[in-house]
């Protein structure tokens, strides 16, 4: 498969590398294609780099994977017509780190995962991964017991190619959450996330859940 | 010890039961005394029914569980003399359910928890259990794993008590999240409890940590 992740940073830097280790072609897209992150990518795993507009029009899957602040702004320079009718992953948070604690610029009756199936209403958004650290993402067997990922997206058949996606990763216990709207729920956990990062001292770690067994 | 329950629903009937079953005193406060659930607790536990005011006079521990769209005018009716200088938990969450999916009236930049300690400087507002449904609040043991609960408030003798209290029934992973503000992070994992409720099937669950071993 040809994926296009947009974004250099922590998160498009594991999923571009994990993806190249399980042999798809990767397309990493920045702002200029000249971004020396992206070429450092290119160079060390033999994937692409390229501006935003070319690894979206290069991938058959696109992983939004910039910092939530400015996802439209990458998205339309990545181009409507290049994400139409693809599988389009979000995996952003908006958060504002001027206000201690952070906040998020999008929350509670609307969220990131939906502004951008708003403004892009013919890629299939699927929200996910947005609730766990970058290496975890990519590698959940690095945490013991069946910790929990989300989806969260309106076309039932982009879910299924993200689910069989996760599932590549090592994912076992992935929660269909419904439609995009259920991004929210998603997005909302980062404050709680935030905290226990402080409070365990490290960003490696997720939830599991427990229920009653009758 | 002597508690005032405020609220007469679910988590207030679940929690005044509770107190009472582990020897504690308490007084049920409603709108009325005359409140029937609130009569029906006493007439059934040898506890107390009375008003809001009365419950907070009597009480030396004060726990706020009427739904979080009434808490001020609860709490107002219930009087600042009375919760001068005594612990204030409050398990209460906003959720506006008119809209679907529900919404939090209070979220992101503020929460139930920040506002009840700014309108009450007085009490000693811990924020905990609003994370789970009323059985597993006052039963954690109904569970299987080591399953969490957290604590927020200004006041670490405050959350010492409620610590006390929350081992007293059972909870053995109780999570300090330091200052009141960290209400806003409890309070916002209630879009995603909603979501898994239906996803699940059952209230009846909770969430557990995996972290890396080294």
């Amino acid at each position: 498969m040809r994926y296009g992740v947009l974004g250099t940073g922590m998160v498009g830097q594991a999923l571009a590398r994990r993806l190249r280790e399980l042999g798809h072609e990767v397309a990493m897209g920045a702002r200029e294609a000249s971004n020396e992150k992206a070429r450092a990518f290119a160079a060390e795993t033999g994937g692409q780099a390229m501006d935003f507009a070319g690894a979206a029009a290069f991938g058959e899957v696109i992983i939004h994977a910039t910092s939530g602040a400015h996802a439209l702004e990458a998205l339309n320079q990545a181009g409507a017509e290049n994400l139409a009718g693809k599988v389009l992953i979000d995996i952003s948070n908006a958060l504002d780190f001027s206000q201690k604690p952070p906040v998020l610029s999008v929350v509670n009756t609307d969220s990131l995962g939906e502004t951008i199936q708003r403004a892009f209403p013919q890629a299939r958004v699927v929200k996910t991964l947005c609730t766990v650290n970058a290496k975890v993402m990519v590698d959940p067997g690095r945490l013991p017991g069946e910790h929990v990922v989300f989806l969260s997206g309106n076309d039932n058949g982009a879910k299924k190619d993200v689910r069989d996606l996760l599932t590549s990763f090592g994912w076992t216990a992935i929660i269909d959450l419904g439609g995009i709207e259920g991004a929210r729920a998603q997005e909302m956990m980062m404050p709680m996330w935030l905290r226990l990062w402080g409070h365990l001292g490290t960003p490696d770690f997720n939830w599991m859940l427990t229920r009653r067994a009758d």
